[in-house]
């Protein structure tokens, strides 16, 4: 594994050196990490946590590392020999990866000495920000599609990691495998991909292309048609192919297309497969898909079974970064809780002061989430009594549940700076977050309009917080 | 090193496997990589093949690989124990880091094997689409900047590779430093950064926040003044602490504005720290800027110092892929070319056939670039004679040069595998890039509505690239 410890931007460094200085670096503190709300995302898909745990319970400088701090000649020996033996020995809480959330819940919190929890916000951040951003493009492309979409960006990743990382959340997203060897090693996901137009163009005629192609894979025979001429050339001779394969006992697989209009071409494929005899022959689309073009290909009656999408999925090409922020929560004084808030003149960037839990609220009828429920860490949430809710900035919008579930959305990941319960498999995060996804109503969901999901706080989180205002708005 | 010999798609696997079968594995072949037009692209800096050239040099399959590669069954044992021994063998050609590249040009070739060059497509593709993307977009935000911009978007990154290799790129698209420790230890360069948000919040006021800074850091006390009220409290604040700082013998950095309007904050507080003695105290901003924010905020008259640009930065947010595709040439047979092409209805993706040489023509006068100019390998550009250029899609298009000089774009980078020459630092890939850009006219590079470079084609590729298309038009 990678030694990430200087993953970090310099101002944590610099940060620690002066609580170091301070002698407050070792004093508890409470960092949440969440998103902030975004005109693109309606709802979003927490991926993530697994890397981040890994990159806690691996955190260590090395001799190299404290080398070049050391030369930067900003930090003191003292501090660099602090570092030497610097773990992470705090406590990491948070949602289960495959989670759908919501802006300004806690999604990752960690109590820890303040010197470590402030070290590793930016590789936390980088980690989550970046996979629950594309588990979020890939829920989105996969809802629209239906299904049968395969991860095909590496190429146009942004780096090694973005295609390895992007691939994984694109399975915990909804993806069904990736064109990702590398990931699919690593996560044991299926991987799929047949052949490029260099393969046909390396054979004198697209027909010996596909025979050969039929020879080396009789069980996986997938051809691309679009080479030359997708109607006059590549069916044609894909449906020659055909025949000779199944005159030797073999199925084909079926063909892709990756280019020109997959519309009309998917339609006019179809019905020359079917007519051919070869109405289990699946058709693949490729090129420049996502959750738009995918819904409008659809609208179209277009024939496509597999969609295998790239670019815009592997660099969530309408949204290129999720907005997550980590936020400092809470300090501890003799072991008492000191809630803190970060103010600003846009309300909704002010953060929600002390530690806290979350809890998803669900019609016990339906079994559909209603409404999120941020309270302080510690409050119950009593599902025989009647609930009531309120919007935490336009508090006259209220609503009262009665005959709920109430079910805490954020566990204990980790404590001394040990994960204490073993990893889902991306099987399973992925079968979670369809599970999940189901108790929400459509209409939360949706891309055009959608009715914004309630995330609110409970009275006591609520005063807490309107005391600070009130407090710091003028004390400062 | 990470062995990334997976980091690849599984199709090219599946067409080495029957190239293999096929016996046509080992057949010498060209592959181009280029990028196509973008409409938000008017020039790019490349970048990645420092780490392209690692790649290739570190190419091999370990003992896991071909376990995992044996479990998917699709391959066979002779297959499996002749990748077991590969290791990339060929040549490869390609730009210097840094340069100016434009549509269609190849800025990185590979002759190789066959089913060595087709597997290294995607690892290549990943490594420069995203290192030249990134390079491109700080060379745009550091033109509008005109200088002084710091790389800070590590925690929005696409994973920890596009933190790390984007503040490469952007180093070598014109950037003065990075935020990112672990960047700036990998590739020697300046790292920068003092405090955040937390720092103050972590102190009863904001002056004790400061003052602390202060003490510890009395040589670099760069003060961020937005955490309250910027004119009301930060920057009183900030010189009261810079007084108290002179009075010690230390000259202040300056102060940092991470929120709210920069054109009416800076211009009061440049003022501010005017009248109270400070004119060299440095005004930092950052928050969502890029280009576009930035040459607007120059034209209101911001009185800003340094640019911290992070998020639009290193996601290359408008585009966050580059359209970057690897297209086979030409394959050899008893060591004769034979030039390859790939159609398509779309005469802008037909690609060039044959091995190439790019030229770059220079007027001697000005010293200004005039056009770039696409050979077969071995033509002789003769700076004596006259050159006429045509536009390789509007023939008419014609314009003559005289007294010019023709640079070679392309050197060769690698021979039987092995790099044959050395890397030079990021220090000097970025001085190069100044040198270089300094050689284009503005009107070729700014934004809105640019003159287009032109990129032309030697009379002979010209004429094989359409006997080409006119056989194969009507071949296939």
């Amino acid at each position: 594994m990678r030694n990430l410890a200087l993953l970090t931007d310099l101002y944590q460094l610099t940060m620690g050196q002066g609580y170091f200085n301070e002698g407050s670096h070792e004093r508890l503190a409470v960092f949440d990490l969440f998103f902030r709300p975004n005109k693109l995302i309606t709802y979003s898909v927490a991926a993530g946590a697994e890397q981040a745990l890994e990159y806690l319970e691996n955190l260590h400088f090395d001799e190299d590392d404290l080398a070049y701090l050391r030369s930067l000649g900003t930090f003191t020996e003292d501090f660099l020999k602090y570092l030497s033996t610097l773990r992470f020995t705090g406590e990491a809480f948070g949602v289960r990866e495959g989670e759908i959330v919501f802006p300004y819940e806690p999604i990752f919190t960690v109590r820890a000495p303040l010197l470590q929890a402030q070290l590793v916000e930016t590789a936390l951040l980088t980690i989550i920000n970046h996979q629950t951003l594309i588990a979020t493009k890939a829920a989105k492309i996969c809802d629209a599609a239906g299904g049968g979409v395969m991860e095909f960006g590496l190429r146009r990743a942004q780096g090694a990691d973005a295609g390895i990382y992007g691939a994984r959340a694109a399975i915990i997203g909804g993806c069904e495998g990736t064109s990702n060897v590398y990931a699919g090693k690593r996560f044991s996901v299926p991987v799929s991909g047949t052949m490029a137009h260099s393969w046909i163009m390396n054979f004198p005629t697209e027909e010996e292309a596909f025979r050969a192609y039929a020879k080396s894979f009789p069980d996986g025979c997938l051809l691309l048609v679009d080479t030359y001429d997708t109607l006059k050339s590549g069916v044609p001779n894909a449906v020659k192919i055909f025949r000779e394969l199944r005159a030797g006992g073999f199925e084909p697989k079926g063909i892709r297309l990756d280019s020109g209009d997959f519309a009309y071409l998917s339609k006019k494929a179809r019905k020359m497969l079917d007519d051919a005899g070869f109405p289990n022959a699946a058709i693949c689309a490729s090129g420049d898909l996502d959750e738009y073009s995918i819904r409008s290909l659809k609208e179209q009656g277009a024939k496509i079974d597999l969609w295998g999408v790239g670019t815009k999925l592997i660099t969530s090409s309408d949204l290129p970064a999720l907005g997550g922020v980590y936020k400092l929560a809470a300090v501890y004084e003799n072991g008492v809780e000191i809630p803190k808030i970060k103010l600003s003149d846009n309300t909704e960037k002010i953060t929600n002061p002390s530690l806290k839990e979350v809890y998803r609220i669900y019609d016990r009828k339906t079994d559909k989430a209603l409404a999120d429920y941020i309270v302080r860490a510690g409050e119950h949430v009593d599902e025989g009594k009647p609930l009531e809710l309120f919007h935490p900035v336009e508090t006259w919008k209220r609503m009262t549940v009665t005959d709920f579930r109430a079910r805490k959305l954020c566990e204990k990941l980790m404590e001394n700076g040990r994960r204490i319960s073993p990893s889902p498999s991306l099987r399973e995060i992925a079968a979670y977050r369809k599970r999940e996804s189901a108790r929400f109503w459509e209409e939360y969901k949706r891309q055009d309009v959608p009715h914004i999901y309630k995330v609110d706080l409970s009275p006591a989180l609520f005063a807490l917080k309107r005391e600070m205002m009130e407090t710091l708005g003028k004390g400062v």
